[in-house]
């Protein structure tokens, strides 16, 4: 046996699980023990996902697709990530978690803290939690974001993956915010998503030959689960309550997040202020980029590595900051992020398994 | 001979220029009789655009190119498409009006109205004028908008057809301002475009290689162009000064655009005043569609054609309207809508010509 | 009522439907009378297709979209379109011709002349057909290709509209076979098709995330249906019997078929001679353009249009002719070719309805 | 100091160079210690790709952009990876050669091993060596394809890395001409690739806007000079001369290579024993996946990673061998391969630096 983490995953079969596979099966301090999955449990890997079959041969990950069994899963694993539709993590933390397993839950279901927008957001109410436990779990539950929350994730036993508008957005934005250099009131976020985003399950909306060739926003005027997920840290950053309006569309694309936050500038505030507030927040983080004034992000310069790029620009005539965040929606703003959390956790360098440079042109 | 209109089309090797050959030559009641252009000059239109050349041989196109001279276009055409770069269109249009030609101008240089904006946005100073033939011209210049100017442009000698942005974002704001829904204050416009408005002329920026597979916006924070000719339309709905702070996007697509504008709500409206609004605006409109509440635009549903797709939302929460607008930037955007100006001014049925169904999928 | 002809499409709801009412809802001598289709009978059509919605409004399309019933169709329409999957046309045909109506079926129904290969490709037996109606129906059938069968369409009772496969290929090598300058043994077919030749159900394997960014082949060495098809069509126009192996591809690309088809030269033929085989076929034909020599399709440049372009170089070093045909595969391989067929049946000009120049950009 | 392998890379500035920076900043055993070019000497390095400063300031790579020179690179590094317009390598390869460097060609210049070869296809004469030095060098350098060539390449003074299309084509082909079951005559190669294949010059027939939604065969009928690069590869597999007919494909995708080889299959030749001749070929390489019987390669499956896919299938019908190769072609087709290559030349482990699985979805 090897002193490496061994690690898990439950959700092997969408695309946040299969990137955690390309991510660890070559981290050098991480033991990939376990695949688990719902429907595809009982598959082999390479039914699932042909490309990495050279990687079982090469003893890199299990052959074998399981079903979720919390007890094999504890016994298999130091570190679980739940790669789970919403609302399915809540059970299978709190089964992990009390065997003593480090969970790095990717999903929305530990994410937001005000029990007022659980229930309005997800129709999820404390009054379900029965003996408490869960309410429990959550006081312990960190946001996995390591930009914010670097200390606290060191000792987490429950890590929340922030979803992956909400870390470009937070990334850009909340700098500014906490440099109170911003209005809290109506920010706006203009967002666009590539289509790996909406998972792999078949669905019209999802194929080429119906979004191949055009942009379209959806889930519009505060329809979209993000909101508050996205106000709660942004308020965390300005300390006060932040008003969120924020519109996701759809871009022709497999991968990426590009976030436009429309803040009011304080008076005063010029860009100069502006970007040197992400420069002074960002200079020892080992993911994120400032760019230089003048310089837009672009999520073609991100694709495929764990690296987020934020500028700000101020726009003197309308007295708005403009902050803008790009990152690969499955790498920073999921696995990547989840496998940042726990070389953190785990006391790992937090760059190990996480080298890889954007995949440009 | 027949009693059709004859056009012409400067600047036929351009992406406005195969856009009005498309839509004209099979236009029931205009022969094109003549395309110039300037780096082109000379050569044969099928060298250009190989895909044409049946039209040539079909007697619906010329099948040569010519330079621009000003006595021999007047002698061949009624209308004049002058789809030039920016700043060629000025001369060539005083040339053409003076000799009794209905100019139709592509370009930005008769669009604002304002001098100072001329001179700020443009570098254009009417001191340059002259004796004042210029001057005169924008005074009898038209924005080429129909749903706002249409009995202007029964009898307008020169055209100024508008930039895709901004008819996108006018389209689906200026009912809204116009019946005082919003406040003029700080409009936000995030918009998002296809590869084809960037022209034809090579460049890194546009190659396949580099902008296939992101997003990014450009141009941040109030430095595109087409920001002052928004605010004036803009402001003339609203009839009091807006400013507006534009962000434009590259999406990797060929053709659309995509027009989110954020306005703050007047107090008391609500999402169905809001909806009544554009839906009164354009009971009556040939080539606009105001969709349904909980609809949203899409840039693939109007691909190829010259129709509008607009909506309204509304954000209870945080007191905003959100207009959103679909077209085609080469289209409505562009030639098609100057072929709608033409059917408008030479008193054809507006929608001659213009009948092509959205290429969906 | 008018004396237009009166058209009725039956699988309204899939990829040729829509492209069927997008040409014939401005077709100058046509009505849409009725839409019928399978699982979404009692939807309103713009429920499946939002942006047609304005079409109906016009009163250009029917609202409905009805269940597939024989009797009423035959009295509301003189022309039926069956754009129904493989299998499912045989018996609405039968219904329908027996009342008069003429069919055209863009399924693979009746395309197959050989009672072998419809039992070896689909598992078709005559001895199903029972009474023999179904065998004399076949008989009856006309394979929809105007290029080659223009005077029997003229007077088809049912015309079985081609695959989209086949269409690109056999305009591009059946003259070189006909006119004796190619062997007709084991001519290779390398084709790539855009997503759209799949259909609108949806499939992972159609997926935007899946398939946005790569190529693959499928269905190789012989598995795809189209095979035979494509043997008996170019069997026919070389006098003896051809084998084929056909290798189909998925391209990320919404529309278009490109087929390269490798045939072994006649001794003695140049390139000059192959070149003029084309021309001499295609001479009077109003879709097909013979690009010069030297010049290689593309599907851009037919994109939206009902347009073939094909061309045929020659290798001297190895002896092969190469056929290069261009198509989209929903126009000229599928409705646009259907509406062509429409029209020679019932002695309409030929292009009517058919005259969108390719969108391109 | 390290004991890293010091590698310099010229033509920095191009995707092969970009790619060569990617797969080396993070190889374990190597430091770049120079990058070099034409047009960009001069440039930072984040001039010229914005999205690798990081890296510069992590000390992984040099941050400016020098002007070839001899003696300095030699200095500098212990191999140089030549990224060159082809004609350009030769003399730079006569220059560090002789100073003992090590150099990795990813031009074609020293591919060709035939005289007549490079006369036909590239109007290069030996005549204009002078005094025989460049023909020493042709002698001692080694074609880079570990598959076939690995221990010629241990000692390797100058290795000519293979083309993009050559590669996927003979990894697919090599082993079935090798085991003599397929005729050398005639063999068909229609393969297909993504844009990046072209370079980074931005040219029309390249923009987004052009080629963003269509398939093209471009350089037919043997115009295309990777032909001769085939035909002497597959010709030292076969023990004969082979003659190919190649027909190059544009794809909207930026990076991968699928190509289809068509070959005749030999007497008594099944598809289980050439299925056989891959996986023997194959058994103990570390990047060529033989796929199981019935599976396709896909380039989306290779794309980001150094490995290729290789296939065949066998047409009962026709009695011919399709043989499928899929790779990514800025890795495994040409800087990916160069990193293999130079790992085998300096005894490292093949797999060293190139453990990047691919990008899927």
């Amino acid at each position: 046996m090897s002193d490496k983490i061994r690690a898990a995953i439950v959700g092997a079969s969408g695309y946040t699980g299969v990137e955690l596979m390309r991510l660890l099966a070559h981290h050098p301090q991480v033991t990939v023990t376990c695949l688990a999955a719902g429907r595809s449990a009982g598959k082999r890997l390479d039914e699932i996902y042909p490309h990495l079959r050279y990687l079982v041969h090469e003893g890199r990950l299990p052959g074998d697709v399981v079903a979720f069994e919390a007890a094999a899963l504890a016994a298999a694993a130091d570190v679980v990530f739940l790669a789970l539709p919403h609302g399915e993590a809540v059970a299978a933390s709190v089964e992990l978690v009390a065997r003593g397993v480090v969970v790095i839950d990717l999903s929305a279901d530990f994410r937001l803290q005000d029990a007022g927008n659980r229930a309005r957001w997800y129709g999820v109410s404390d009054a379900d939690d029965g003996d408490g436990t869960i309410a429990a779990l959550r006081q312990q539950a960190v946001y996995g974001l390591p930009e914010r929350f670097r200390e606290r994730l060191k000792t987490a036993a429950l890590i929340a993956n922030p979803g992956c508008y909400p870390t470009a957005t937070i990334l850009a934005a909340a700098p500014l915010l906490a440099a109170g250099l911003a209005t809290a009131a109506a920010v706006i976020v203009d967002a666009k998503s590539g289509t790996t985003g909406a998972g792999r399950t078949p669905a019209q909306g999802g194929m080429f030959s119906e979004v191949g060739e055009g942009i379209r926003a959806y889930k519009v005027a505060g329809a979209h689960r993000h909101t508050p997920e996205i106000e709660e840290q942004l308020g965390l950053a300005a300390g006060t309550a932040v008003a969120v309006l924020f519109t996701p569309h759809l871009v022709p694309m497999a991968r990426g997040i590009f976030s436009c936050v429309y803040l009011t500038a304080a008076p005063g505030v010029t860009a100069a202020v502006a970007h040197k507030a992400l420069v002074d927040a960002y200079a020892a983080e080992p993911f994120v980029d400032v760019l230089a004034p003048g310089e837009v992000p672009d999520t073609s310069h991100v694709r495929g590595s764990n690296r987020a790029a934020v500028a700000v620009a101020h726009d003197a005539r309308t007295g708005q900051l403009l902050a803008l965040g790009a990152i690969d929606n499955l790498i920073k703003g999921a696995s990547g992020q989840a496998v940042q959390c726990m070389n953190i956790r785990f006391g790992l360098p937090e760059v190990a398994g996480l080298g890889q440079v954007a995949l440009f042109p």
